[in-house]
């Protein structure tokens, strides 16, 4: 053994409903020696993500469940601490799926080196990351984005709506997000640039809120949310718009799934096309992607907000705040 | 005048719920003596269609809705009885949208020549026409119909779900329908082809059922119905799966709309685009259609069934007989 300690999160038990601190432990295990082509990495950052809670549940999905007892995955950067694989030397940084831990063991299957001499570390898991290539694809790819169109974008404070909402900007487009707090429509407004902006604490009927917003219709709709923005966006969608269903966080912690919108009739005369879609199906758009994200950060034309929390035992705490949509803006990290 | 008279089916009143023969009103109108460039048509055959109920509603939708005390329109097919438009000289035949009406006047707009020298009159209303295009045009072009893909199709033995049974077997696809009677299950075996066919109430769970009739799965589901086939549909999509959004018919009648699928969130991860489509933006496949089509009932490849009613009068029984699962099988027509 490398008489190293490996500190995770493990998931004690499945939620039922809102996950709370209980379904977790925090777990010392040992860590094996490296064999050779292994390394060692320490973890700087890791990331916690809403998706992950369908991962806590049991029952197949596009992901495993997650194993009771085991520690749980996700997005981490980190730094390698011993290596005996000459491709990933001591020293260098390294983005891989083997968060909610400190340290990791692994033989660098699927795991991608990072240049962290311009970019601060924690970029590979928010702008340049996942959640950055998550809202290009699926605004430019699956929303099929034109400019001028009328674009709405609900969570558009969050990880991936609030440079949903930027992109959109960038290619020409009128944005209106939604947001669960005064704080987070300031944030829209005066950083994120869009158009317009409302609190839905503040309406009872996003449908009748977003006829206000888009008199003419919306072409793209970037759904992070389901429930009554996804009714209030069918309602209001142009003909052939195209809904980018990417979250339906409202649902996400239902013992018993909601029913869906009763108004899903209207995307048939209204030619509306609904698609779901996981980023990791675009890689083929990476090297554009990260061409123009690069080129949009140097030019100082986009911004981002991370919601640091410190420390790998606050990792669930980060976690289930991601479920109280009035508390944290941008992408959720947490910082060993 | 012309001293003709043009006998019509007017809406009378709307709906509530379920149509009944109180909303319609059998009138007699004089016609106009045709101007220079019109002509009179005496319609042979005219159509009735679900989405004809769309517009017996008040409200903006892809179509203006009917007025009150006018007569109500759609596909039909007749002769040119008089004329003064070269074009269209007397004993021509042409198909218009000048349908629930024996005789109409026009000057030419929008209306097609049809040569029935060859073809029964009636076929320009269904397998030739509308109807089968409305078949191609979404199996082909939005469900992005593939060698091989296993289809389900609801309304499977109706005017259009019987030809997409069709064009998804001679594609090579493994097809599924659901019908509401014995009868139908019968002649979706015996004439469609298709590999399994089931009668909806005899289950109480369309979703089990999809299961066992599709154990890998569904990649296009041709929805004609929504309600509770489109969630057990849902449930059983394979990854990448396409759901045609031509009708959602168990809803047309409802007063109150009903909740949507609750299990909607299912298209993210299962990557599944949702496509609502009217047939009159694919005239660019017209050509193609008709020498596709033209060919398969040439090799009698293809089979269409027409359920008949005889007489303008019985026009609104054939209309809300089509709301009546259990009742006629391809497609409605009333024949003058």
């Amino acid at each position: 053994m490398s008489h190293r300690i490996s500190r995770q999160i493990q998931l004690k038990s499945r939620p039922a409903g809102m996950p709370e601190p209980d379904n977790f432990q925090f777990v010392e295990v040992p860590l094996p020696e490296p064999a050779e082509g292994e390394f060692i990495v320490e973890n700087k950052w890791i990331s916690v993500d809403p998706y992950m809670r369908g991962r806590m549940k049991e029952g197949a999905s596009y992901v495993e469940p997650f194993g009771i007892g085991e520690a749980m995955e996700g997005g981490c950067v980190g730094v390698v601490l011993e290596s005996r694989n000459e491709k990933f030397p001591v020293g260098c940084h390294v983005l891989g799926n083997s968060g909610w831990r400190d340290t990791w063991i692994s033989d660098g299957e699927r795991i991608v080196q990072v240049d962290a001499s311009s970019t601060p570390l924690s970029c590979f898991l928010s702008i340049l990351g996942m959640t950055g290539m998550t809202a290009y694809a699926g605004l430019l790819e699956i929303g099929e984005l034109k400019d001028g169109d009328n674009v709405f974008v609900s969570a558009a404070s969050g990880a991936v709506g609030s440079i949903v909402c930027q992109i959109a900007k960038l290619k020409g487009c009128r944005v209106v997000g939604s947001a669960g707090s005064r704080e987070k429509i300031e944030w829209l407004k005066e950083y994120a640039g869009v158009d317009e902006a409302f609190n839905y604490h503040d309406t009872s009927d996003v449908s009748s809120t977003l006829k206000d917003h888009f008199p003419d219709g919306i072409d793209v709709y970037f759904d992070n949310v389901g429930g009554d923005h996804l009714a209030g966006a069918i309602d209001n969608m142009r003909d052939f718009g195209r809904i980018v269903c990417c979250g339906m966080i409202s649902g996400y912690n239902d013992e018993k799934p909601k029913p869906g919108p009763a108004n899903l009739f209207k995307i048939i005369g209204k030619r509306v096309k609904m698609q779901g879609f996981i980023v990791r199906d675009h890689e083929s758009l990476r090297e554009k992607f990260l061409t123009d994200m690069n080129h949009w950060i140097d030019e100082g034309m986009i911004t981002w907000e991370e919601s640091v929390t410190e420390g790998l035992e606050n990792a669930p705490e980060a976690f289930m705040a991601l479920f109280n949509g009035d508390k944290k803006m941008g992408k959720a990290l947490v910082k060993l």
